[in-house]
This record gives structure tokens, C-alpha cells and sequence, in this order.
């Protein structure tokens, strides 16, 4: 069966087609709507997907929550806090409340009718260290998993897959894949 | 001519309605977009609403941008942040960063056809104070316009009106229907 990964993020799409076999990436430009819950995000795209077309779709989101900030916040909305503070931006605030503590969150939804959605989940704890490493993106650098004294910027992919949020949903969602 | 504002919030309603004639509240469930440039999520809107319905229509967004977050943030995203920190959140992440300067930027759209979109626009500075006075709405409670010793939270309506940036803005959007 081909799975169609509805987005336009390369990166997040080698992460996940490294685990789940037969993925297909689909750069549709569906419109992100303004909301703090990940989920409702996903649905969204999902029933636009599978409205307008034939087949199992994917979506991703995976989002950042900071201690400082409540643990809620920049959660979805990470994408502007990245955009307009960057990953320097991003340690300094952490500085400024002196709480580095940090939830990376990865929410994968599968669609394969328009009513019928699947979740699968992964998170990871850490800590928010000056950006250190180039190979990963977005906010990899800057983020320092518990028990690792690497920040994915440091890690090979493998490594990285083995134990971030975005490897855990994955692997998840192979499983519910191969064995329903 | 009658005047559609798109809002699902009676105080916005209510401020514009005192300056601008003939409008009418139409609390459409627009989705909004995620984005952080205003006229992009007001365009979308306008646009949406001019597809499905007959008539003018006029959509605001305000804006509240944070010095400390590098005068970007939180922008169109002042909802969620509202929404997770609170007024007194969103003090003390300046008094974190020890810089209280905020600028708030009312943006007003005005679409009369699907493609003619005219835009009024009002800002005003101000500092970011610890929560005073019950009269305002939202983050009006923290926002102490520069060259008042009041929050907006302690202004009467009238007063608010006369030197708010969307005040301003739907002034200048009464001028415009007007005398075009």
C-alpha cells in the first residue's frame, strides 16, 4: 500500500519514510489553521486531503512546549517562534526565566477514509542548551534530549530516530501498519 | 450601505460600530490561518466571505508585538499567547527580559468585491504594566498608552476610543466611505 506524507518538510519526510515503508512525499498546500491543539490541526488537513482525493494520507506535527512558558507555549506555533526569534532567541528567553526545561512532541495522523483517523504519538523531554551541531534542522540544535549529552544537532540520523518524538510516532505507526 | 463586520467578538464590534455607521455584526466561522503577517489572514478572510456571500464586508485583526521578543512577537498570534500565559504572563515575560515596550497595530480590511481590498490602519506604543483597571477587554489591562498614566483597562470607552490604534483605524475607514 502507498501512504501519501502530506507535507512539504524533506527533512521530516526522510525521518519518517526511514521507518514506515512506502511513503510517498505529497507537497500539498493546504492552509494551516490558527490553533494551539495539534490534533485539530491535523484534521483539518486530513479531511482536506481526503476530500479532494483517493488514497491513505499522513500528516505530522510536532511541536515544542517550554517550561517557562507555562509548558504550553510556543506548542504548534513553534514554526513563528523559530521564523521571528530563531534558535538563539529561542535559548535566550529560556535564559531569561531560568527554566531550560523543554517537551518535543511529535503527533502522526493517518486517514485512510474521511472519518476513519488514527493517531500515534511520541514524546521526548530535554533541555533548551545553546545551539551546538548542524545535523538537524529546525530547532535540533538547541535541543538536548534527558540522558543525551548531544543535542540532536550532534546526533547521526540513526541515532536521532532511535530516540526522538518524531522516530517514537513512527514506529508506532509501522506497527499499527504491518500487524492493524 | 450596510456593512458586514466579520467578528465573533462583541467589544471589537462595539468599539468600531461607535465610529463607523450602518455596520452590522456577521459572527461567520472563518478558520483562521496561521500566519504572522496580518494581511494575509485578513485577505483570507475577506476573500472567503466575498466567495460565499453578497455585500461589504470589513474584517480587523490587532496586533500586539513584544520589544523583548524582538518587536515580532506575538503579533497576529496575541490570541494564544493570551490564551496560555494570561495577562499576567505576558508582564512578566517582559519584566523577564526587563523591557516593557509593546506596540499595538490595528489593521482593518475593507472588501467591497472579491478583488478590491482596501486596508486602515492605527497604531499605537505603549509599556507594558502589571494588570490595572476592569474597563477594557483582553490585554487592554496591561497596555498603558504612551502619554497616558492610565491602562486602557482604566480609560472610560470614550476615552478609549479618542487615542486607541483601533480607534484610528476605524476612523480612517469611516473616512474612506464617506468621501471615497
Amino acid at each position: 500500500m502507498l501512504l501519501n506524507f502530506i507535507t512539504g518538510n524533506r527533512n521530516k519526510f526522510d525521518e519518517v519514510a526511514a521507518i514506515v515503508p512506502g511513503l510517498v512525499m505529497m507537497d500539498l498546500d493546504l492552509p494551516e489553521i490558527q490553533e494551539t491543539d495539534p490534533k485539530a490541526v491535523i484534521v483539518a488537513k486530513l479531511k482536506e486531503a481526503t476530500a479532494h482525493h483517493d488514497g491513505a494520507f499522513i500528516v505530522e506535527d510536532t511541536s515544542l512546549t517550554l517550561d517557562c512558558l507555562g509548558g504550553r507555549l510556543p506548542g504548534p506555533l513553534i514554526k513563528w517562534f523559530l521564523q521571528t526569534l530563531g534558535n538563539d532567541g529561542l535559548h535566550e528567553l529560556c535564559a531569561r526565566f531560568g527554566d531550560f526545561g523543554v517537551e518535543a512532541r511529535t503527533l502522526i495522523g493517518l486517514a485512510e477514509g474521511h472519518d476513519d483517523i488514527h493517531f500515534f504519538e511520541g514524546v521526548r523531554r530535554g533541555t533548551i542548551v545553546a545551539p551546538r551541531g548542524d545535523k538537524d534542522f529546525g530547532w535540533g540544535p538547541i535541543f538536548q534530549p534527558d540522558g543525551e549529552t548531544r543535542t540532536f544537532g550532534e546526533l547521526d540520523r540513526e541515532e536521532k530516530h532511535a530516540l526522538s518524538m518524531r522516530g517514537e510516532a513512527a514506529r508506532k505507526l509501522a506497527e499499527f501498519l504491518t500487524h492493524g
